[in-house]
């Protein structure tokens, strides 16, 4: 089973893909591509892995999420967006992040266990005035439409509430 | 009935919300959290309030608006997002608003007549640098989804079109 | 046919837009409303009008676009919310837009060929802090809610995915 779930903030994007995941299996990875750079962030990791109960194993893993995605028995990435800022953040707004996008789709593909995405919405606001952050914008709009077409589920959440868009 | 109503902005869920308060009964309670605060602000109530019809008693209160969810016939609250920003301003950008949140939610839950919200839909644009904006962010999310499981019908409108999520 | 597609940055909504419009003829208008005012909006153009095949003659018309859609025989408008921000460019942030609103809603309704809009999605963040920014907000979505009664379908794309509104 792989699945994207994506939603804006607080939307209950992660709730919903947690409660996905342990509805398919008892041995899970958690995969998580924050950083806790300040404070705030820090909480909302907290929080997040309070959220989660047993059986979860937490990876950190900023940058190098396609061997983890395509190796695991049952893996959770969130999310995404953060994962492209990651990389932005590395490589520099103008990148290419096309090769990397390429070696995720092949990883998925490659995948014979259970793969779900957590992607946050992020293009449905006004075009940012920042060039990163619509750099941003582009690379989350197309990171969910290369992975959306090898996905069994792909999912909307609004208010708690899944939408299903496959 | 109770419904929520969510939508961006111009998508027209306060013209569907209207409609289908009309739909419920003759007798009906706008709650409006507005405050006119400036002459847009100003312009923006005097047109919502002209798009109204007969039919409707309109309260204005910004802040207590559990009490009047819970006893009134029939009541259109519009909006919570409102609501949330008039909470944020009187306590805080860092305040809890958990407590009030749980009022509001026992307030929907012991109500016999028919509630409908209206909230904005803001969580789905760049993430703002604006500490404020995205605590803002936070509440009307945590606020849609502590009151949807609560909810008959629950609504997002897109180009004036209802997409039902539950 | 008459088609109004929406949806967020790199949703995919052009691409379905042309899909759409490939499906339904050999001889097809692309009406560009896009002015090539910077590097980044240049690479844009170029990107889309390399992403069409054969089969499409493109005409570049920032805002007088109604004569067009009326009585071209097979036309797609990219996008709508181009066209507003060119007319608030040229006759001011407070325009009030509804005169040519207006000519667009009668130009859809007495077009007999087909005719598929793009527009972005833009109501879904956080309300702008930038008044012009707040009037685009505005005009892209009592835009959407004109259209949307005289079409046949209205689809907002998430992901590359169709979400059918009507």
């Amino acid at each position: 089973m792989k699945a994207l779930i994506t939603g804006g903030a607080r939307s209950g994007k992660s709730r919903y893909a947690q409660a996905l995941a342990e509805s398919l299996g008892p041995r899970r990875t958690y995969l998580a591509t924050a950083e806790p750079l300040d404070d705030e962030m820090a909480d909302r990791i907290r929080r997040h892995q309070a959220d989660r109960g047993e059986g979860w194993v937490t990876i950190e893993e900023p940058l190098h999420i396609a061997p983890i995605v395509q190796h695991a028995e049952l893996v959770l990435v969130d999310c995404l967006t953060l994962w492209i800022t990651n990389l932005l953040m590395r490589h520099g707004e103008d990148a290419d992040l096309r090769p990397q996008l390429d070696v995720l789709v092949a990883a998925v593909a490659a995948a014979e266990g259970h793969v779900i995405f957590v992607t946050n919405e992020v293009g449905l606001g006004i075009v940012p005035m920042n060039r990163l952050a619509r750099r941003f914008q582009d690379w989350s709009g197309w990171t969910s439409q290369a992975l959306a077409p090898l996905m069994d589920q792909v999912v909307m959440t609004v208010a708690g509430l899944p939408l299903r868009l496959r």
